[in-house]
This record gives C-alpha cells, sequence and structure tokens, in this order.
C-alpha cells in the first residue's frame, strides 16, 4: 500500500508517521507513507500557498492551483482509489472504513489548514471527505496522521501480534473486556477471581459478559449497528 | 492553563506540540505542555511499563505502579481538574467538550499504549475517559496530540484571527459555508457570484443559507442538538 500526505506543515507530521508501529511497518516494506510540502507546487517567488476569501470573511483560504499540480504530478505516475480530504463535514471515521480504506492500492490524503481548501478543489478532485469527529483542529494534518495510523496498523503483518487486533474495540461492534496485569493486588484492589483461575472458557464466558454489559452501558448504538 | 501528557512514546509527540499554533501558543506563555515519559516512574532495571494479561489473552497491558507514581507525582505539586484517558470506549469527544476543557487550569491526558492499561488505573485514577472516534490506534499519543490542538486553539490569543475561530464549524451546531479565493475563474470553474459583488448583507445571507443547506444535507443531526 502507498498512501501519499499532501500538506502546508509537513513538519507536524515527522514525528507521528516515523515512530512505533508505523515506522515498523513502513521498514518491513508493508506500507510507503510519503509526505509532499503543497508549498514545492507553487511557482511564485513568495511561494504563496493561501489566498484572502472571496466575500470578506475572516482566515485565509488555500489556493487551488498548487493542490491540483501537486496531485496531478502523482497521478501522471500511478492510479489512485482515493483522494481523501481530511474535514469535520466530511463521512464520520470509523473502524469500518478503516478496514476499507487498508485494502487499498494508493490512497492520496489532503490536508486543509488555515480557514480550509477552496471549495472548487473538494468539488473537482476530491473523491472522498472524512472527519475524525466533531471538533476543529488547526489542520487536517493530525487528522491524516490518525487515518494512516489506524490503517496501516491493520495491515496483516504491521503489528506483532495479530490476534492484539481482531480483539480490539469495535472489530465486533463490543467494546473491549477490562483487562489486569500483576501485581494480582495493587493498593489493596485485586484483579476480578475468575481472570487469575486459569479456566480458560469461564474466562472467555467473563471477557464476552463485560463486553456485552459495557457496551450496553457505555454505548448502546454500538449493538443497533 | 497547563497540560500534562503521561506516554510510554514520548517521542511520538515530538513534532505535534512542538510546530504550527500550539508552538506559538507556548511561546507566548498562554499553555505550558509537558510530556512525561511514563518510564521514568519504573523503579526495575528493566524499566518495564507492561506486562501479559491475566487470562491469557493477546496483547500487552501497561502496569499500574508507574502510572499511579507518575500521577501522585504531579498532584503533589498542584490541583488538577481532570485527569483524562483517551479510549475508544470513553465519551465521544466534541467541539462543547474541546470548549470546556480549554476553560480548566490544569489538566493531565494519560495516553494508552498496548493493549490498554490496567483497570484499576481507570477506575480509581483517570476522572473523564474521553474517546476522539470509533476507529482503534496504536496509542493514545495521536488523541492526546488532538484533544491538546483543538483545545489550545481556542485559547484566547491563540489564533491570529480570532474572528476566524468564531466562525469555525461546530461553534453554533452547523458546518461552514464554502469558501473560495483567487483566481476568480480557475480550470473554468467560477467563484459564486454574490462573493465577488462586495455586497456585505448578501453575501452574509448566502453563507447562511449554504451552511444551513450543507447541515440539512450531510449532518442533519447537529440541527437536532
Amino acid at each position: 500500500m502507498r498512501i501519499d500526505i499532501l500538506t502546508v506543515v509537513p513538519e507536524l507530521l515527522d514525528s507521528p508517521l516515523n515512530e512505533s508501529i508505523l515506522k515498523r511497518a513502513q521498514n518491513k516494506g508493508l506500507v510507503e507513507i510519503v509526505v509532499h510540502n503543497i508549498r514545492d507546487y507553487t511557482y511564485d517567488k513568495h511561494h504563496q500557498v493561501d489566498d484572502y476569501p472571496f466575500g470578506g470573511e475572516a482566515g485565509m483560504v488555500m489556493k487551488p492551483e498548487p493542490v491540483f499540480r501537486c496531485i496531478e504530478a502523482l497521478r501522471s505516475q500511478r492510479d489512485y482509489d482515493e483522494i481523501i480530504y481530511t474535514s469535520p463535514d466530511g463521512i464520520r471515521y470509523d473502524q469500518h472504513e478503516a478496514n476499507r480504506l487498508s485494502t487499498l492500492e494508493n490512497i492520496i490524503i489532503l490536508c486543509g489548514h488555515y480557514k480550509g481548501l477552496d471549495y472548487r478543489i473538494r468539488e473537482h478532485l476530491v473523491t472522498r471527505e472524512i472527519s475524525i469527529g466533531d471538533y476543529v483542529l488547526t489542520g487536517g494534518e493530525l487528522a491524516a496522521a490518525i487515518i494512516t495510523d489506524s490503517v496501516v496498523r491493520i495491515i496483516p503483518g504491521a503489528i506483532g501480534d495479530e490476534a492484539s487486533a481482531l480483539t480490539d474495540c469495535f472489530q465486533d461492534n463490543l467494546l473491549a473486556p477490562p483487562v489486569y496485569t500483576r501485581p494480582a493486588v495493587f493498593n489493596g484492589w485485586e484483579v476480578p477471581e475468575v481472570l487469575l483461575s486459569g479456566h480458560a472458557a469461564n474466562i472467555r464466558k467473563w471477557q464476552d459478559e463485560q463486553s456485552l454489559e459495557r457496551t450496553r452501558r457505555l454505548r448502546p448504538d454500538l449493538l443497533e449497528k
């Protein structure tokens, strides 16, 4: 899989894309992640990527030309399955969308910054607008890091213990059960006895009950999906 | 405001917390962001922060002792308004919660990693569990960066043009209207005529209509809030 990320602040993405599981996945050749500075596709001497909005609203708007040029250059080299724009009014990102994206071959993630993109980019270039949640960020870079992280970690081979991803939250529309490790007693608080019993069937039953109880209590909406 | 972030992979947070608006807000003294390596609060020679789960599930679990020690050390220095754990089964993070957090004085954000935290930390230490969305990440670090970014940018003075934050998505439960910048014609696609008219009242009316139309079409749920 290849992920191209377009941004005006590439340095923001330095550490999130190059540590931990994302680093290992790239080293193993499971994914190629390439960050592009949109500013490299400006031809004026000030390398201007934004400009004042028509209509006099506050904030700056990202210009269409450099974004189109950058994406046209990428498209001349390979086909892309999706050109994603991270925006608070996109479709709500969830684990199902992460699973879907992880099966694609080449995707572009375009990060908005300032007040957003000139709308013509969204109308004529972007194929999918994704929101990671109902909150506003400085830019789309952290959203792009979130999408990349959640997609890459489920590519087979990316995390050491594959069984671990399968028991994650949401993979079966249930919240995960509580987990405990040593010591069995900490500050007087004991680990539930069943987990120390060594009785696999009882443990599994307890975990399933806890998952269901926690989902019913905290996120009943997941059970209706 | 002061934000303490506890993590086992502090290097992951290097660039997101030290660029763009977060960097400027710290330089201006509007916020102090301190990242703590939980590993510094281990006393064994291997600096072990995780251990196998009781019950034999896949994945590793973060041990209670180092987390309790780190938070007790912080609490001995000042009072904290919230101890937040970023978890997919927490309450859904949104702009209202970002607004609320931005009014607090001291908060701790605890990042889970591996299979999660020993549940006793969540029961006895954490005051608020927050989910940034229904997807699983490698760890809570990117979620902590998201919360920090969304909170800090609305602290008065953090972004240059304060009017810009007020016209963001969600601040009035409406999606933002489309924005455009120069050129007025690009690839044959024209900017809506009203935005070029210079007629402030008409522009405002068009923007309000677009906001409402986009919200009705894309996110009708926001109008019921």
